[in-house]
């Protein structure tokens, strides 16, 4: 998996012409380092980079893509002992974890469409003589959503768009409801779990799901072979576990699915789906959707596909039917670790997941060849006598794409270690010729920042950073340009879910970025068997150059936090950030408010009905309860303490405290992520305990920042909108807090 | 031809609910009228709505549109006659006005591509079992565009979206030029002949157009025979003289085309394209956008046809073979008045055109009918005794299609009289079901919503003046909404070009209004066979209620114009518009100074350069000179004039006035837009003389208000625009001094 980082990073203007700044910048210090501690670390970080090597990330990349290497494949194990034995051999102390989760794979798969005409799906991806490995057909897994339930229906097909809770609404106004249907969603507009679950909750029988060409097909660019895009017989595997109720293995919620683990019943799993659901191609999809009857669908709902959209509701019909062996598979995370000489109880953890949905070259090997090569760099200079003052801790994930599972089950089984010992959580996952994006915790958001200032683009010889910059300016919405404006830093994008960080962050509060690049490397092989070797070499990052980018970025994180003197979080950027987002929701109250009047209004007053085709069905929906004014100013009162004790706090003045103390101050500042938490977690899902950012419930990937307040607000319950203020403000100054404690320590 | 007025039409919110407000609301007294006035006029417009008849006009629209009848056709001349002795039947003093005028029709029409396949175009539209005229092949008009030059061409292709200068700089930026090119453009974005002339500028040597389905065709909805929407064969028929210098005969510029008027040679006609031109269906199209190469275009310039859409430049190969009979044809207005009694040298025109480019059931004749049964309503009125006071003259317009030809030389060659004589002119094109669509002269704005608010609509029974204000209210955009609730009349959009009221606004400055209902008869039969009589009875007004509905307002709209104690202008209305256009080209002018600094800092720093792609070519665009502040003074004096003479008119002192004095009155009101043109015209085109409204030099039919001002700032010519603004300040002044006047008298 992984979170299209390229469209939410935002952005800050410089003041001086980009042309000429081709080098990286010469600051006084390093944040976390004193001038001394920052000469040291540039020698070092100049030694890293001369170890970096694309031949072998390109080898490496042939060598882990060769075999389809999915969770519980003999090559995915392979792969693991594989990267395992050069961990090993770069001076690591290495060692596989094993855990034991649910993982159903399919038995049956059919969907027939029954009338008007006969047709048979081939849910079937085709070999191609310009893809090397497309033709493995005996290894590969078929096209499927892991996790949907066994099921055999039948029934007339609805076309819901994305499948979200605002397509039901339109649905409704056209008099078209989904019970005892199948409906036939198109993949984006949201995480795909929400689409069978959405429908389900309305009380649709089954969910086909397709890749319609406007999204990431001949719309968008040539498709493969010819190009990078989605063809026709490209289709989008994927999880459609209900992560954003909780990740991981869906029989042990919140502890390590070990072999011995207590499991709860498979048919109790809530985090299944509760209908069968079925990834499918266009070319499956096109006889389906060309038979759809009713009205046309407005224009937000059409595709690409030369037809034009219907809503069905009474044709055709289709039947679908899924069965699954429901098996318990064995997984293996790669730990590697290079212990700490200073604070070794300190842990700078380092993430990529290696297992995927075909080979998987782009998703996740282009990320996790570069974190390789970054550890190669990182043993060398450890061989040449250099230690960490930190521990650093290199994590290859298994079983992300089935729902994080490796690192989920890693970070549950050894949360009570985690939460005293990890300073931060560093992800990667796809990478690609482009932009630089940037996402995680707001603390860190000024360290991230400076990496970016130090590394160069390989297309353009600016830095990274100025490319980035340059890209919101030149191409960013009014808010980012805006904010390019009046910032010294990019702002990073708040973390959702969809890759690893998900429990570290989300789950144990621990501070997290998500790096990679992106935005040239085209699309459309997301989680089909073309995302190759062949297909990443030719389109996504041909010679690897931003692989080597991305080692830059994450090796210099990562030695720059293992190294730091003082560790180098910082408040006020976080404090601007989430003042933001508490305007935001301010915001949102107020234009709801003012929005359910309207709308309530022509409701009311006929208007609404009074412009509709008479010969269409229309439904006048409900008016809306009023939007009440809420009570913010117990957030309002927590945000301004937040801006002025983040301004308290400076990194020059805490750098002279003697050293001894500095392991106290450490922890104090490491410590404040954890203090976003709270052990009752979310409303209705308790996994979820960061009180800042979550991935949305209704959209997934898609984060919500002040979660427990926004949607509250976004699904109207006024009351919990109320309680949700109170805590949010509770849990910012029990943050503001622990950073007076480290303002009071010098 | 037609305007399409429905998005651009404002609105104005009322403060009581909608419902219960179904019946026509009891004013006190009628704009232009005294108490016992109204009284009178309400009874007359009673009298006058019981005449009409729906099923009377289904069968002159089946009559008319039985063969296909076009400028010079037999049938377009029987249907002269036939309507001729219509008027004449009804009571009217008729006659036919002729004109010879320059009209080609295709000799030879070829396109093949002739690399990297060969594949000739079918140029044809079947015939369908669906449609009774769909097979009349003999009189059809072959597609084509009318005013095309001769030419045999041949070269590679380039994909230039609609063909509209900015699509240009985008090729620009690509490093793609049209030198020596043929180019393929998509219908849409700008009147057609604008897509020719553009591409000649640059350097082109033909032009295909053809019709997207993403615009017309099976995006927007089911297409024919299903639905109303444009099939695979569909051709848009047009023509592409540039109307924007002048309209009407080419060899005849300023004075009526008669038999022995004086003509230029038809080489040396400047409104003639520069280049061969014809338009394709997109089956035609089809293998030539597949046959792109180059780079994929981008968001903006995708349609809906089932390829990866490219620039092109070197591939496909195309030639492109014309050849025209440069015929001069007699084309005929009927003219039909009904003298008034009391000012017989004051005039109410009112008309429609006859012509069609084939069967146009649509295209004219769902208006001509229209008005055709208000004439005889208006007839029979006469025969049982009343008379208008001042003289009624319908027109029924030949040729329009080809250049609003019959209109224009009928006004050049009366130019004097009617300079003279002419109250107001009142158009109408085609109609369809759904809601009020009003554009025209301002001055008679508040006239026109109170005419809107008297006629009930066919499907809601609220009034169509409620039904349009509340398709504003709920569809609009936040401009729309916005007028909505600060203003007491729906704003009524300012004309540009498209159909026959151009000569009477824009060249003699008569008062001019177009009305029309649409928005829920579907589209894509437009200018081709299929805009037929089956055609428009499924889709576009199943039994012509929205027919009576027009027959009603326009009826009203002569009745109350002809009747009227003093001239129902009013001035108010006026000023807020056009202050509002006032305030418009300044914020252009700020807005472009604002765009061209941003633009050239990305250029000058780098960045701009810096987020391309560079494996993809990209020309960095030169910067543009600075746009520097103009003095908007003299208009903004001028416009506060405006404001304050207008409010000082008021007709309920006006009224007061006896009744010798109002002829001299009412020749003031009348008079006062004769004063916003200018014998000089615009700049560049002459015969374009009114200041405030105007089509676009480079939109064709799309408006451009204040056009002195506002296409010198397009255009980037400061010079020009600091004399335009003092031009329109001075007419303004002359424009309120005439005000003053009519205020003065009572």
């Amino acid at each position: 998996m992984r979170l299209i980082l390229f469209r939410t990073v935002f952005v800050f203007i410089f003041t001086f012409s980009l042309i000429g700044q081709n080098v990286p910048v010469d600051r006084k210090s390093f944040l976390g380092f004193t001038n001394e501690g920052t000469a040291a670390q540039k020698l070092l970080e100049s030694r890293f980079d001369a170890q970096l090597n694309a031949t072998e990330m390109l080898a490496w990349l042939k060598r882990l893509s060769a075999r389809p290497h999915h969770l519980g494949s003999p090559y995915n194990k392979q792969n693991a002992d594989f990267i395992a034995s050069q961990f090993k051999s770069w001076g690591y102390d290495t060692k596989l974890e094993e855990f034991h989760v649910l993982f159903p794979t399919p038995k049956t798969r059919i969907v027939e469409m029954t009338a008007p005409e006969k047709f048979t799906l081939r849910l079937n991806e085709p070999e191609l003589k310009e893809d090397a490995t497309s033709g493995q057909q005996v290894e590969q897994l078929p096209s499927y959503n892991a996790y949907s339930i066994d099921g055999d229906v039948t029934g007339p097909l609805v076309y819901v768009n994305y499948g979200v809770p605002t397509d039901y609404e339109e649905l409704e106004k056209r008099g078209i409801d989904v019970k005892g249907k199948i409906v036939i969603a198109r993949y984006g507009g949201s995480w795909r779990g929400i689409k069978p679950k959405v429908a389900a909750e309305r009380g649709a029988i089954g969910c086909l799901i397709y890749s319609d060409p406007r999204n990431d097909g001949f719309y968008q660019g040539d498709v493969y072979p010819k190009g990078a895009w989605r063809n026709e017989h490209g289709v989008q595997r994927g999880s459609v576990m209900d992560m954003p109720l909780y990740p991981g293995d869906p029989l042990t919620k919140g502890v390590g699915a070990t072999k011995d683990a207590k499991r709860i019943a498979t048919k109790s799993a809530p985090t299944l789906t509760k209908i069968p659901v079925l990834p499918i191609s266009y070319s499956d999809a096109l006889p389906l959707l060309r038979n759809l009857d009713g009205a046309v669908v407005p224009e937000s709902w059409k595709g690409a596909l030369p037809v034009t959209y219907h809503f069905g509701g009474r044709a055709p019909t289709v039947r679908l039917k899924l069965e699954f062996n429901w098996d318990v598979k064995p997984i293996y995370n790669v730990i590697a670790r290079l212990p700490g000489a200073d604070q070794p109880d300190q842990w700078i953890i380092r993430g990529n997941h290696r297992d995927a949905w075909v080979n998987g070259a782009d998703d996740p090997l282009s990320g996790l060849v570069a974190m390789m090569q970054e550890a190669k760099a990182i043993g060398e200079l450890r061989k040449s006598g250099w230690r960490p003052k930190r521990t650093i801790v290199y994590a290859s994930w298994d079983a992300e794409e089935q729902g994080l599972i490796g690192s989920t089950e890693w970070a549950e089984l050894h949360a009570d270690e985690l939460r005293r010992k990890a300073v931060a959580y560093i992800n990667t996952d796809s990478n690609g010729r482009g932009f630089l994006g940037m996402g995680g915790s707001h603390t860190l958001e000024k360290f991230i920042n400076e990496v970016g200032k130090d590394v160069v683009d390989p297309q353009t010889k600016l830095t990274v950073w100025e490319r980035a910059r340059a890209n919101q300016i030149v191409n960013g919405n009014a808010t980012q340009r805006r904010e390019a404006t009046s910032r010294g830093d990019l702002r990073i994008g708040a973390l959702g879910s969809g890759s690893d960080y998900t429990p570290f962050l989300q789950h144990l509060g621990i501070a997290s970025l998500n790096i990679g690049f992106g935005g040239e490397d085209g699309g459309g092989s997301y989680h089909s068997i073309y995302d190759s070797f062949d297909h990443y070499t030719r389109f996504g990052d041909p010679g690897l150059a931003y692989g080597i980018a991305l080692a830059k970025i994450c090796g210099r994180a990562t030695l720059r936090l293992a190294n730091a003197e003082v560790l180098p979080f910082e408040f006020t950027n976080f404090a601007d950030t989430v003042s933001g987002y508490a305007n935001e929701v301010i915001g949102l109250a107020d234009s709801m408010r003012e929005d359910t009047k309207s709308a309530n209004q022509v409701i009311s007053n006929g208007m609404l009905k009074a412009v509709q085709d008479p010969t269409e069905t229309f439904i006048v929906p409900k008016a809306k309860d009023p939007v009440p004014y809420l009570n913010f100013a117990p957030l309002q009162n927590a945000i301004a303490r937040l801006n002025e004790g983040a301004k308290k706090y400076q990194f020059s003045k805490a750098a002279s405290i003697s050293a001894a103390r500095r392991a106290e101050l450490d922890r104090i500042l490491y410590g404040s992520e954890r203090l976003l938490t709270r052990s009752e977690g979310l409303p209705r899902r308790d996994w979820f305990r960061h009180q800042i950012y979550a991935p949305g419930f209704y959209t997934g990937y898609g984060v919500k920042t002040l979660p427990g307040i926004r949607e509250a607000i976004e699904q109207r319950d006024w009351k919990e909108a109320r309680e949700q203020i109170e805590i949010a403000a509770r849990t910012i100054e029990r943050f503001i807090e622990q950073i007076d404690r480290a303002s009071e320590m010098y």
